[in-house]
């Protein structure tokens, strides 16, 4: 099979996490007789450095004109306490988004047996969860009407969301839900916002095309305790952009596995694969953040950007030998040898 | 003293809980000779069946005329999953804390010693957490304007900030921070939104005028992931309504002892006290609610809104005496015999 990625490694670690995804791809390529065309684009504080944009137009194109979309990370502190910057690398996230479409962030949490002592909750309290978090991305108060009025002085953000929108990533939940333990929790503020009444009366109307599932309706802050307290009460949640943002982030620590989730946003064009964690400057260049993530990203895109089954399931075994084995980067090594971020990535690939 | 105090109930556990703030308030007033005035004021569904209203003109004046009220809590499951009810208690909430200007809510997570093996979080997660956070009740989102176009197909909410509105909650924060350990955290998400960037630069601006508090910002995602993770790093925080909502209500389970967590609301007209949790109508008239946090509520009153400290510190010692001690409702009594709310009560007002 040919494969058409678009490779945008990004700022920070992203280029180094996405080189051993690309190695570890190029190896699940050669072993099952694909063709992979990789076709890099720069995006990111990167990209403002080199032409002015976070998502130029040539990148844009590239992303297009590919299959699926491998992304690293993007984000510089250089750009986070100035207020007034007018380009700011998360601009060509959102660009990217919309652009592309991807409406649905799909944000799987789970756990690694072997890594539950790093949760910092407590063992029972983590156990057995395995939720997937479905973030509308492309609507609501990131994409909406903002501005000033009043000599600045009186600043406004405008949350809109139309009833097509809702569906779209409701039916993906329904759906999901299915192909899992039939249970969907609808999370909003429908005692409070109009957007969230819409949310809550649309999937309500559509409970009766999907028989078989259980919605359950609960309030953003209501479930911001409850991930906290009983993560494995969940299985599929559906949610509007920024409750998204806030909620994805949450359960991503309570794994204790933060550095190895994966995440996929599907589109209407394309579909882009790629860590949860970010640029993390700190450590950009030194060889020690953890390709995990990455590399798992690469897993879900051949399973759900190619339906390539297995090559997805052997590239999850190969990450599992590896943490059982202890080739692990130093944010996991404890008190063990701490391999560099590229020799995981070279472990990976020759055990593929 | 006189102390002339409001009283509304609300719904389900309210009542009961209240029952015992107020008879433990009382043992105080005789204690100290200070003479309190209680007047109860509907609120809530309970307000709603009465009178059609949940926070009607009646209620409103009583809050006007006191010098503090405490508060039980409102909101009642049929209205939740009712996306048309015009009417909802929440509302009565919302036109309150309008009414009364009560533009701050206070909300302090600290732990109990005793109690700390009830979190979530692994005891090295979770000791010597200390924080409040500050959230702006008044603005933003919350109060915006908000409806349907479309024939009901596209819903809008508006967050609108003012730079007097920032500057008025922010001045709270840098004032409690330099009484405690001079570090001030501003949550927002000015990487996406205006209304964030007008705080952020708000703040910025007045760091200033208080040189000895050092000031971070942060973002809404990150901070809900190291509320988890390190919530003893965090200090006095600050942020608008609707990120407010959400991390007070993540960070009240962190503790292990939400059921007795206290908080005031600091207003134009007046000032209200009252315990974080909700309604929680499946125990009410059960009389098996913990009473502690409305109780810690009539504490921070005596100090806050009367400056009466002894009173106050009487309070809490007596509510750790209780703990124990052992005399404690079904949430927190283990193995052991688990006391009811009106016991609860009458051993704290015997106690004082
Ligand atoms: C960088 C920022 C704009 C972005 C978001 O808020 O969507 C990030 O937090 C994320 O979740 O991907
Ligand atoms: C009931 C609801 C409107 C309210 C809010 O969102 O402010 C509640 O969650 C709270 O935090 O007091």
């Amino acid at each position: 099979m040919k494969l058409n990625i678009a490779l945008l490694a990004g700022d920070g670690i992203g280029p180094e996490v996405i080189d051993q995804a690309v190695k570890v791809s190029n190896a699940v390529a050669k072993k099952f007789n694909h063709e992979i065309t990789w076709t890099a684009g720069l995006t990111g504080a990167a990209a403002i450095d080199e032409v002015g944009e976070p998502y130029p137009d040539s990148t844009h194109e590239i992303c297009m004109a590919a299959d699926a979309v491998l992304f690293g990370a993007i984000g510089h502190p250089r750009f986070d306490n100035d207020p007034k910057a007018t380009v700011r690398p998360e601009q060509g996230l959102l660009k990217m988004r919309q652009k592309l479409g991807l409406f649905a962030n799909v944000r799987p949490t789970f756990t690694f047996p072997s890594l539950i002592d790093n949760s910092p909750l407590k063992r029972e309290r983590i156990e057995g969860t395995d939720l997937i978090i479905l973030r509308e991305l492309t609507g609501g108060i990131y994409f909406g009407e903002r501005g000033r009025k009043d000599n600045g002085n009186t600043a406004f953000d405008t949350c809109t969301y139309t009833r097509e929108e809702v569906q779209r990533l409701a039916k993906l939940g329904f759906e999901m839900a299915m192909t899992r333990s039939k249970r969907l929790c609808c999370v909003d503020k429908a005692n409070v916002l109009e957007t969230s009444r819409l949310w809550r009366e649309t999937v309500q109307d559509m409970e009766k095309d999907y028989p078989e599932v259980t919605v359950s309706y609960e309030f953003v802050d209501a479930v911001a305790m409850r991930l906290v307290q009983w993560p494995n009460s969940y299985d599929v949640m559906i949610t509007e952009n920024l409750f998204g943002d806030i909620l994805t982030d949450e359960a991503s620590v309570i794994s204790g596995s933060m550095g190895l989730m994966p995440s996929a946003s599907i589109g209407v064009h394309t579909s882009l694969f790629e860590p949860i964690h970010g640029s993390y400057p700190q450590a950009a260049g030194k060889d020690i953040a953890n390709p995990l993530a990455t590399v798992l990203s690469a897993a879900m895109m051949f399973e759900d950007a190619f339906g390539l089954k297995e090559e997805a399931e052997l590239i999850r075994t190969v990450v599992n030998k590896s943490l059982a084995e202890g080739i692990v980067t130093e944010d996991l090594s404890g008190k063990n040898k701490a391999y560099k971020t590229s020799e995981v990535g070279d472990w990976l690939a020759n055990n593929i």
